[in-house]
This record gives C-alpha cells, structure tokens and sequence, in this order.
C-alpha cells in the first residue's frame, strides 16, 4: 500500500469548522429519518429578498459572467464606500474595500497581509471559533482575553492592557458579538479607543457581521468611526450573509488603511480573485436598496430572541446573559452537569437537539443556542433542553 | 500623520496578477477613449451557455441561497467525481472532490496544506505566473526547470531529475500549457510518472484546465489516470472557466487523495467556506449537460490559433513553437530587442496593444498573446505588433 502524503504542519494543525460540523451532523441525523430539533445553526432561515435574487438572476442574462478586478466590482466598492461613510460614520474612499468570499475571507486575508509568526493576536472571550484558527494559519498565536458571563461578558479593559506585549499585533472585537449576543457601548468603544492609541503597535479589526440585529433599546456603532484618531489602525468587516439572508452567496467586505486593503487584493487576485461576478451585481442591489427587509427580519428576530431568553430564565440551573443583538443565546450550563462537548453530545443523542458546545467559543461551562428558527422549533428545543437538564 | 500599518513579510514579498494587471490597465485605457488591440487576457470572448445560466437562474429562485457543506454540493461532488472516473481515467470518489473558488484556490488550498516553510516546488518553465507566488504564500520556494523554446518547450526529464532534492515536495505540470500551449504526450506523462515514482517525498499537481481545448490530432491525458502506481501522490485540478466560458463564476475543483482533500476541506471551512451555492448549480448542470458547447468553443479557438499562428509565423524575427492547445501563443523576440517587460510597455504606449510580458511566466525572450478575441482582432493585433517590431 502506498503511504498517503504527509500534510503540512498548518493542515495538521488545523481544526476544520466545529459550528459546520454539528450542522452537518445534525442534518445527516435529520435525512436518516432521526426527529432532530437544531438550534445550531449560525443562519438566517429567511430566503434572500426577492430584489436581490432578481439581480442577480439579471446580471447572468446579461453576461455578467466575466472576471471582473480582484478587489470587487467597482459599483459595488463604490457603494459600500458609500454605505461605510454615510450609515456607519467612517469616511471611506472605494480604495479601502476589498469585495471577498464572504466576511471569513475579510478576514483570513486580513490576518494574512498583517501578521507574521510570532505576532500575537489578542481576542475577548467567548470568540468566534474561526479567528484563533485564522491567526493560525497566518502563523501567529492569539492570546485570550477572557470575560466572565456572570459579569455580562463585558471586557476588562486593564486586564486586556495587561496582556498587550509588543508583539500584540491586532485585536479582534466582535459587536454584536457571536456567541455572546452581547454590544458594546459608544462609551465602551471610545475608552477602548484611548487604550489602543497608548500601544502603536496594535491594530483592531472590528467584524460587524451582526450590525443589524440588536435587540430593542440596542444602538451599532463602529469601532473605526468612533476611534478617529487611530483610524489608520482599524478595521472594519462586515457581510451581507446575516443582515439580508445571503449566506449562500458568500459576499463580504473589508474596510481600512488603502495599502493593507491594496495587499489583500493581491493576496485575493493569488488565491480566489474575484467574487463570482453575478453575486456581487446581487449585493450591489441589497445595498442600494431600502433596508425595509433588514429591518422585518431583525424585528422577527428580536422577538424570537426574547422567547428563547425567556425560556431559558425559566430553567433551573441555566445562567444566562440576556443577548442584546445577533441571534444567539449563550447560557451558563448548571454546575454539575459534563463539559459542554460531552453535554451537546448527549444533547443530541438522547434528545436529538442539536446546540454547540461553548468550548468551541472559549468558554467550556457554556452552550450556543440560535433563534434564527420557528418560534416552535425554540419551543421544542426548551423542552428537550429541560428533559435533559433533569436527567443530571 | 499616524504611520500607515506594517504588512508581514508574505504581503510584502507577493505580486499582484500580472496578467489581471495588464488586463485592467489595457481596460482602463479603453474606457479613457484609447484605441486598444488586447491580445492579453486568459479569458474565453464567449458568453456562458444559456442552459447553465438557466440553471443558476433556477437556483436562484429554489432557494438555493443558503450555506452549504464547505467541500462542496454533494451532488456537485459526486457529478465531478463520476465525470473524472469515466472521462478522465482517475478512479475518484466524491470525497476526494473538493469545490473551489476557481482552479485558482484549488492549487493554493493545496499548496497550503501540503507545503511547509523549506519545502521546495519544482516549476518546468514557461509557468502559469500564480504557481510561485502560491508556493512563497504557503513558505515553499520554488525550482524552476527551464524548457527551451527551441526545443518546443518540451520538459527535460535528466534535467528534472538532477534538481530534485530531500526537500522536493510536488512537482507541478500543466498540460495543455498557458503560456506556451503546448501538450504533454502520453508517453512523455508516462516516462515522468516513472520518474515520480523514483522519488517518494515527490508529489505531483498535473493542472488540467484547458483540456478541452486541443488543436486538431492533439489528445489530453490524464497524469492520475497514466500514473496508476503513484496514485495516492498525484493531484488533479481543474475548472468551469476555460471549458465552459465560466470564468467569473469562479467555479474549480480539486481531486486526489482523500485525507488531503479533507485537509485542504477544513483550510477551505475557515478562509472561504462553501464556493457560492447557486453558482455550484449551473457547474452541476454544465458537468452533466452535453459537451457540445465545449466542443463548439474549442474548434472555434482552433481555427483563430490557426490565424494567430501563422500570422506570427510570416513576422520577421519571431520564432514560434505551434501551440498545440489553451489559447496562447508564445512567440520569442529577435535578438536586439528589448526584454519582454519593455517591449509589452512599448507596444502598449506605441500601439495600444496590450499582450503579455514572457518575464512573468519565467522567459523573458517571450511575449504571450491570447487568440480567445475575434478574427479582426487578432488581425489587428498582428499588424500593430508587425509595426512595433520594424521601429527596432
């Protein structure tokens, strides 16, 4: 038998998607005939907005099938140069957008033209699970800032001082925040902003994926439109999966300094180059358009969002941090019951619900629960959640 | 004035496309009302065939908006892996398919995942420009092995043997070529999988994404189908782009051995995720769809290399191996001209045609010119490169 070949350190390294994973997993249980009841998933289960389909449906009847510039198409760069500095506060040239496969790719290809091995990347906890995997595969090792649930995960900003050393290359925020559903203030942000203008050598990369969904009361505000002087720094991502149930389509965005975004684009024009050239025609519409459909969804999210929290108030043992935006919950399990792998486990296999386990976001004593579902798929998963939580 | 931010080494040392390069430029010039001849894109003049269009279309409208498994559409996996097997001679499952933004991503998810800092890649000159650049990303460094145009550019296997090393990790081929367009016999690919199999650290990626376009009497081989007893080391990549005039869908493919397609699945779940979901319809049904479109293309590209060919033939000082395949042409300079990157300069400012310096393909006696442009075109392009030629 011929050995197989032998992969790179990175590929041994690397952990595939654990949230795409359990997706699977549970949709393969699902065809098998299995009753599943997922809460897992990180998606909308909207279907895209007609106007944007119909764009997109255009643009490939009318030869919009061609390469296009790396960077992206550029009406697009332009309007979302226009979106950034009007809706978001952050003057933006077309120049400083680079059009990507979706905002993971913002940011792979932002970890990639910054950093270097040995540089340090600096992430609150709980995280999304893709950035230490990212930092990574750009050779550097992240440096956990942990918060604490029962303190509202809100970021210590003298513990995060502490930490900074001068290989603290980049830090990664997250408003609203994946898992934890939590925003940060205006106030947050600017005293954020005062730390960071002390060390020169950091930069911070905002993902604003969830900018739309915040519940009632609830205020987005970037990073780099409020962090003016250090703007050179600063990074925005952002996408149009979450906001206008596009995840399919794969089309996000990176915004900053035109000699990084530059970079990035020739990092892409090696690896991907263009976006598929009919998507982005696609985006071009959602942008353009009126946020009427962002708006419905978010407000059909709100609601479902506080039927979840709610419910799980009710349950004995469950901590939980009311999310103030995106369409997570992310509740402390009771002392007493396993880690949060071996709890999902079971969660699926006595129950057939499927949620993540928090160890996947830095926080083992948590689990992931979405509300992007039918109020009666929340409902369902409560109670499968409580028949489990009994059995401890 | 804030510093603008530090790239890491890998942004600093990556060059942008040169080909996207030049083709932007020749574009813009255009669009400022400039009468351009360009002989230099890599991109069919063809639109895509209406029916997978239509398919995208129809996905469009299906629903087919949402995320999906980061490898790739099962069915779309299956489709290539059965269209491998039976067309190609490679023994393939669905899992050892792996559906890419483009071949582009296909050879750098590969580098990435079998490449480490030190490894060195062995490149037979003229190359596809992108070749080097995705083994500096991944840390690898590449060994050229020169070919002479005045031996057909036919790869040295002694020559070839003598610079392989402990660290020699894949050898890359490309057949039929960009730039020179020439095809790999059977015996040739025969004789090289002999030599393969001398050296066990070697692996080879044999890029395949102009197989359908062959000059009359030429036929495409398969390495994974002829290199049977070094199967498990062989890697295949392909694409919808150059067959099906699908170049800004972005839609490629890699196949081979089935833990590194799961390696470079888990790079492809944290950079990119699933290639867009409705675009991955129209390949399904271009791969299942009758080739006669491909073929229609293809004789087309034949009788316009025809005209390219011997209008280069009948230029004084130019000395042209017959492409026997892809779209190019690569044609060397007389002696007393200037190298290739001044004289595509020349030509673009004197003439306004825009072709392609040899220097970013490794020969820099060479210009590259593209026959996928109307008979006029190509016409035109000869007379304006004849009168450059008579300035020297």
């Amino acid at each position: 038998m011929p050995r197989p070949p032998e992969l790179s350190d990175r590929a041994v390294a690397l952990k595939p998607s654990l949230t795409l994973e359990i997706s699977a997993k549970a949709k393969a249980l699902r065809d098998s005939g299995k009753d599943i009841c997922s809460l897992s998933a990180g998606e909308p289960d909207f279907a895209t907005p007609p106007f944007i389909v119909e764009a997109a449906q255009h643009a490939l009847g009318s030869g919009f099938t061609r390469y296009g510039p790396a960077a992206g198409d550029p009406d697009l760069r332009a309007a979302l140069a226009h979106k950034l500095s009007v809706e978001n506060g952050i003057p933006t040239q077309p120049e400083q957008v680079l059009v990507t496969n979706g905002g993971k790719q913002a940011i792979y290809n932002l970890f990639q033209v910054l950093l270097n091995p040995g540089d340090e990347v600096l992430l609150p906890a709980p995280y999304w699970l893709s950035y230490p995997e990212m930092a990574a595969l750009a050779g550097a090792s992240t440096r956990i800032i942990p918060t604490k649930a029962e303190e509202g995960f809100r970021l210590d900003l003298d513990l995060l001082e502490q930490q900074i050393t001068p290989r603290s290359r980049l830090l990664v925020i997250n408003s609203p925040g994946n898992p934890s559903g939590q925003v940060m203030t205006r106030a947050e942000l600017e005293a954020l902003a005062a730390l960071v203008a002390r060390h020169p050598q950091l930069m911070v990369m905002s993902d604003e994926i969830y900018e739309y969904l915040l519940a009632d009361g609830q205020q987005h505000c970037s990073f780099a439109a409020i962090a003016e002087e250090i703007r050179s720094r600063c990074f925005t991502v952002n996408g149009f999966a979450k906001g206008w149930a596009m995840t399919g389509w794969r089309l996000g965005y990176l915004a900053g300094d035109a000699a990084v975004i530059k970079a990035a684009s020739a990092l892409q024009s090696q690896s991907t180059s263009n976006v598929c050239s009919f998507a982005q025609r696609g985006a071009l519409a959602a942008i353009e358009g009126p946020r009427d459909c962002v708006r419905e969804m978010a407000s059909s999210y709100n609601r479902r969002r506080t039927l979840l929290t709610e419910g799980l108030q009710a349950l004995e043992g469950i901590t939980l941090t009311p999310p103030q935006g995106a369409f997570y919950a992310f509740p402390r399990l009771p002392d007493g019951v396993p880690d949060s792998m071996e709890f999902c486990r079971q969660a699926l296999e006595q129950e057939g619900l499927a949620v993540v386990p928090g160890l996947a976001f830095g926080d083992d004593r948590c689990i992931r629960l979405s509300c992007a579902v039918a109020d009666e798929t929340i409902n369902d998963g409560l109670m499968r959640l409580k028949r489990l939580l009994r059995s401890f």
